[in-house]
């Protein structure tokens, strides 16, 4: 490649991202410096997680800055290196960003396997939302055998991690989503004991059928009036993962705070959020371990892989329309 | 005393209890049968707690059944005993209920001595409000010395108490109250370092001033807007305890769920429920300590007495408007 296909955000999004909210253009690609590298993307991860980093505002991350090319991660491949530690021919996973030539120095970049798994399942149960999933699962949740865990987004890339750990680990799985397609797959193929289908009506009702025990671990993606829903079942002791709120992020409105919260008094119950990055000395524990059921075939990396970086806006939107069916990875190039 | 007068629930109430869900009789008192013991009740606790017991459906504790003695706590003075571990003259705190006769087994009831501390410390520091303080903040809290913690309604009988504990344990401590006087209460009496008027105007921003370091441990006794204020406001790995929510126990809307606890995840940060009866057999540690903190000034145990079993409705309504000054007590007889 001679020219580096650039997607800049020039505008912070009210509500939903719109195209003209970012900029495309084809600019030339730098000389490499001492130290840096040189990677043409592959594949870019799209998570509900990047339209929170469109805003404005104190968060667990700084903002991306006007003008900036929008933040991914991504995997690619080394085409050029001075830096000691990559050469070319290498594959690599790191904040590549929106665009298809990538120069770095290198920083939080590490090699991966396209041997060992395929190159998108480091996107998805290798990459940040399987760390996401086993951390919060494992660090908040701390899930016993026999407890009932429930999940929400159980088709999307955390989500279905979450209920395939919690089910290797013994535990009762449920997941809430959108529609029966999605419900299908998180029994019969992600293996979970049960999945209610938010679009199909009462939420509160399915969930207690699903879950005779009540709810011992609760991790939440979605927020709003599902989050509430699984508040009304909880037990004593309940542990509820704060991990995102994807039902909320495009809101032009105030956020909708969970009415029912004053059940982690009645319960005695804890809500806690947490993010991924605090983990990072963990990855390599948790990356083996699921890499090792990947090989063993006892779980599933399933990645929805939409082509082309000018489809940026409308593929990132699927997310917040459920459109996805597994990880959502945007292929380059 | 020749009858018992009575505070029946009569009916359920909406919005804020009124004297017409109540019934208030003189019945005889029934003759002890082997086993129980006849109680003059001198004190009653009044606590937000309460609107919770008259309300239906499901909590930590059954609701006061329609045509029940309202649930109350009190403190009294045995008159007549055919129990083995209770003797005329002892004084006894547990739950009497709204009545000036107590009859009980004495199950749940405790001797006091009204010579350590004055008979009112009993429902206060000494009682189920200190209980609840201090075992919240310990065991939920966990402050350390140099932290910052904040809790709302600091002039009742649980944040007084809340404030002054981790002050003991070192802490930088910042109420909130309801109007000068109860600020300055808690700066001047209660040793607070600061305490922010939540009726003189904008509280994001004077908690701000107040909490430079930003809020490690947030005490909740409110719910409502100021748990969303203090959600702008919380440090990494902050804890927050869910105590109670008194500016939504007489709602006829839905609860207001806090629209900022996304800061949850931002921040990394809990919020846990607690019930008080969860550490009944930690009590006497707990008393054991503030009872010395009493007793060598270090600590203050203010309640706010007001005379009279029949005033019960509308002295109970006194908390939510936040008349009272100190632990709400009703001097019985």
């Amino acid at each position: 490649m001679t020219t580096n296909r650039t997607v800049r955000l020039m505008s912070r999004p009210i509500g939903e991202p719109k195209r003209s909210d970012f900029e495309f253009a084809d600019e030339s690609i730098p000389a490499l410096e001492d130290g840096q590298l040189r990677v043409n993307v592959k594949f870019l991860s799209l998570d509900p997680a990047m339209r929170g980093w469109m805003n404005e505002g104190k968060s667990y991350i700084a903002p991306v800055g006007l003008g900036d090319v929008m933040r991914a991660g991504g995997i690619g491949e080394v085409v050029e290196s001075k830096h000691p530690k990559f050469a070319i021919g290498d594959f690599v996973s790191g904040m590549t960003n929106v665009q298809t030539v990538c120069v770095t120095d290198g920083k939080g970049f590490t090699k991966v396997d396209p041997k060992l798994a395929p190159l998108t399942a480091y996107l998805n149960v290798l990459g940040m939302p399987g760390m996401t999933a086993y951390w919060g699962l494992m660090d908040v949740g701390q899930p016993k055998a026999g407890e009932t865990v429930v999940v929400s987004g159980a088709a999307g890339a955390v989500g279905a991690t979450v209920g395939q750990v919690a089910k290797i680990r013994g535990c009762r799985v449920v997941g809430i989503a959108g529609g029966q397609d999605k419900c299908d797959y998180a029994v019969n193929t992600l293996g979970f004991d049960a999945c209610v289908d938010y679009k199909a009506g009462d939420v509160k009702k399915a969930l207690r059928a699903a879950c005779p025990s009540g709810v011992d671990v609760y991790f939440d993606n979605v927020g709003g009036e599902i989050l509430d829903a699984v508040l009304t079942q909880i037990n004593l002791k309940a542990r509820i993962i704060i991990c995102g709120a994807i039902s909320q992020y495009n809101n032009t409105t105030p956020i909708k705070g969970p009415s029912n919260y004053l059940s982690l008094l009645v319960n005695r119950a804890r809500m806690e959020g947490i993010v991924v990055f605090d983990y990072a000395h963990k990855y390599k524990e948790a990356a083996i371990e699921m890499g090792g059921y990947l090989a063993a075939g006892k779980m599933v990396s399933k990645e929805h892989v939409v082509e082309g970086i000018d489809t940026f806006p409308e593929t990132l939107l699927m997310l917040f329309k459920g459109e996805n069916f597994g990880k959502l990875v945007l292929k380059v190039g």
